[in-house]
């Protein structure tokens, strides 16, 4: 089977046997079946169980997958880590070709664990007679619709025994050394940003047969994803990991974000307990993460926000910035002051401006507080000297916008906006979406003001794929990653 | 008069009078009288306006303050900065012996800026006639009751020309030379974070006569402050300000905390035209906040994080960690190695558990994977033990946290916890906060799961003086930031 076969029946089998199903919703067995049947997973679904009589959610418990008469593509095992060999036997007798082993239980626990391993790799014959997922993992999920949409595309298929109720189709895939990035950490994210887009939730675990390497190469040659987002505790295989990395220069619709876990002696320690992964010298962590190009993020706050923002670039066809030519607009003095700070601390420059440019602004700016010369400006002069002349400043920032747009130096737009219901006039944010919806530059904002009217604009900024940020460097960080981006392409 | 009856008449004056107070709801001086008049301000309140009759919120307006008949304290000047320095004569003639200028076009415009500066100088004889707030700043706030409270405390004494509606009185002080964190910014984290807890914030502006050198000396005597988070452009007086904060070292229960603009030559260009700060050299820059002794924060995102989490420490009097041993209790081993590596990068330690606890430990975790002999608790196996011998996971967690709290090694407990209504009776939170609440020890929380649920338990652990992060690092450097704070008090 081809590297494109195999994980095309993990991640899109036509019909899966979940060996430990259960009755009981505590039990991750209930779970992973819930899972597959709330968010409309289309293929067959068998619960295993030998000590379960009768049906899960309408579908019949079969005590062994021998007891299955279809053909079945993928086992996933919710069942301890000793019962697992002897099912594994039955479901090479079946002819299954994949299994995903969600039980913990193996290279990290010491000895006991590394036998298990072992009786595993005879009974297999070296994973010749079925592929392996993890062990010590939650899962894959595929999301080919929307939680919300109403036609047959909504759902995929899921196999975390966390249960997600609302997510959104995109571009973004996860491969994972932590289950709770296919679980609890997944869940919570999807929810709380309705605007990320996920095509692809691959919980990996200890890597006993499948690992990063299979899921990126399939994710680099598949067209619906854009983003591979990586956590990782240790590398398979790094020269192969560099070489399929450095794939992504001639993929320039391709980006791959990695935390790497075990950075530190400390956190090293705490791989060993978790996935049993072996201290690795942190020059060749280094050097790995400097030669496949790849962005780093330092924690899994970053790694999600910066896969967003890649991905809504990405959807909108944005020009990566090259330079880190910036502009901001703000209606603060002191948040440009430290936007200014953090930007030159991140390599990021606001360019000078033309003549033609900067004296249109000074048309728009009060006599006594002239516009800057450079690309910082701070708009609320323009906005005091508008309301005393009885203008509508959000006109005029309008104006400023499609200045800034034009000028060629300026690679993209940061801004500092202040949301208020009852002065919606003086920033209509609707109109500054218009305004600037159709720009090739990315365009970012932090958003304050009345909470309500914040979470309003953010989330209509979000379906036109305008990414807000919760605070002003984050808002920095995440243009300054798409500058690195550029570079990291350009490499060699 | 001494410093303290200075600060008095600006932050708890027995009449005010606004000048520049409009009836027109999108001017700033309309908005001023709103501001007192809906935060209940107990004092007296004359709107000043030579062009409008009636009244406003049924204050009688006046052309002058000439025309007030009972004495004024403090007049707040919302008008055209040319207007200034005729309305001042005004005021010293009156007998008002203070005055906050909100206006821009000073220092921070240049030529013009500086005669009009120098014209102020003659009138107020080098301000021993008045003193100034300001230019260029958004006025003071000082709160004595939250705003949902029903009795007379409720509200203060509000300024700023953004109408504040949602607010806590609380144990910290704002100084700031950015108008936003008196204005768009504090309404915003006020509305947004309901825990934070406010006794006064201080828009300082141009700081033309009053500066931070005397809010913060009130400050540290005043014993409802224990936490003073300043924003500066430029030091007034950098001996007299390190000479102050020094004064933290005998009062235990008071931080300062400082995010300096103009750090960087990008910085300081954009504070010249914010405040008319002029560039100071970096090298002093940093001897300043070395020799002072205060917490440095990068942003306002840092700045207000910080001082909410020390002010929840001194309200429940925790005693502050010194040697930065922490432990950490997880459901995701993926988290914890991320932990272990950002806890490491900032000098965190997880102590070695002593035989005692560890063989508690042991007896909570499966056989076949042990806890870890350091103090990061993986409690997932334990879950799943509990799970499997139907025992409740939340009473066993319980234990855990026991166990931790009285290992003296450990100076505080880092947690990620997984929110669930469907699975509270796993962790139940209100038990987690009833088995914490009056532990001496630092315990902050990590929160992840469904997005309602997360929100419920945040709430509640912040009503307990509980803080809560949104990202593990957030957490981590808040905790690393009381062991700065611990270490930078015990300096000499």
């Amino acid at each position: 089977m081809s590297n494109k076969e195999i994980i095309d029946l993990f991640l899109n089998p036509k019909s899966v046997a979940i060996i430990g199903a259960s009755k009981n919703l505590t039990k991750g067995g209930h779970r992973i079946v819930d899972n597959l049947v709330t968010n409309n997973f289309k293929g067959k679904i068998y619960p295993i169980n030998p000590n379960s009589e009768g049906d899960l959610f309408g579908l019949e418990f079969k005590k062994s997958v021998l007891d299955i008469e279809e053909e079945v593509d993928l086992a996933v095992f919710y069942v301890p880590n000793l019962k697992i060999p002897s099912i594994l036997e039955e479901c090479i007798q079946k002819g299954i070709k994949g299994a995903i082993i969600e039980a913990s239980g193996f290279e990290e626990v010491g000895e006991k664990g590394l036998e298990l391993r072992d009786q595993i790799l005879k009974i297999t014959d070296n994973f010749s007679k079925i592929r392996i997922l993890g062990p010590n993992c939650m899962g894959l999920t595929r999301i080919d619709g929307d939680s919300d949409s109403k036609d047959i595309k909504k759902g995929g298929f899921f196999t975390s025994f966390a249960v997600f109720h609302k997510y959104k189709s995109g571009n973004i895939a996860i491969i994972s050394q932590s289950g709770m990035l296919n679980g609890g950490y997944l869940m919570y994210m999807m929810e709380k940003y309705p605007d990320l887009g996920i095509r692809y939730s691959c919980s990996i675990g200890n890597k006993m047969d499948l690992s990063e390497i299979e899921f990126l190469e399939y994710f680099l040659e598949d067209p619906s994803v854009n983003v591979i987002a990586i956590y990782l505790e240790s590398f398979k295989d790094p020269r192969k990991f560099i070489e399929l990395c450095r794939k992504t220069r001639e993929k320039p619709n391709k980006a791959i974000i990695l935390v790497k876990g075990g950075l530190t002696p400390q956190g090293q320690k705490a791989t060993l307990s978790h996935t049993g992964a072996l201290a690795e010298n942190s020059q060749l962590i280094n050097a790995i993460i400097i030669q496949s190009g790849v962005i780093q993020a330092k924690n899994f706050h970053e790694l999600f926000q910066f896969a967003r923002t890649f991905s809504m670039m990405y959807t909108e066809n944005k020009i990566m910035p090259k330079q880190g030519n910036i502009s901001l607009i703000t209606g603060s003095g002191g948040a440009g002051t430290i936007v200014a700070d953090i930007t030159a601390e991140y390599g990021l420059k606001f360019p000078i401006f033309g003549d033609k440019i900067y004296y249109k602004l000074v048309e728009i700016f009060p006599e006594w507080m002239p516009p800057n010369r450079f690309a910082l400006v701070d708009f609320w002069p323009a906005m005091e000297k508008a309301m005393m002349n009885n203008i509508n400043p959000g006109v005029l920032m309008i104006s400023v916008y499609e200045l800034l747009l034009n000028d060629e130096k300026i690679e993209g737009i940061l801004n500092m906006m202040f949301c208020s219901k009852q002065f919606r006039s003086f920033t209509n944010y609707k109109q500054v979406v218009e305004s600037i919806n159709n720009a090739s530059k990315p365009i970012f904002f932090w958003l304050i003001g009345e909470v309500k009217e914040v979470q309003r604009v953010s989330r209509y900024m979000a379906d036109h794929n305008i990414p807000t940020f919760p605070s002003l460097e984050d808002m920095i960080k995440n243009f300054w990653i798409l500058v690195q981006d550029s570079k990291n392409k350009n490499y060699n």
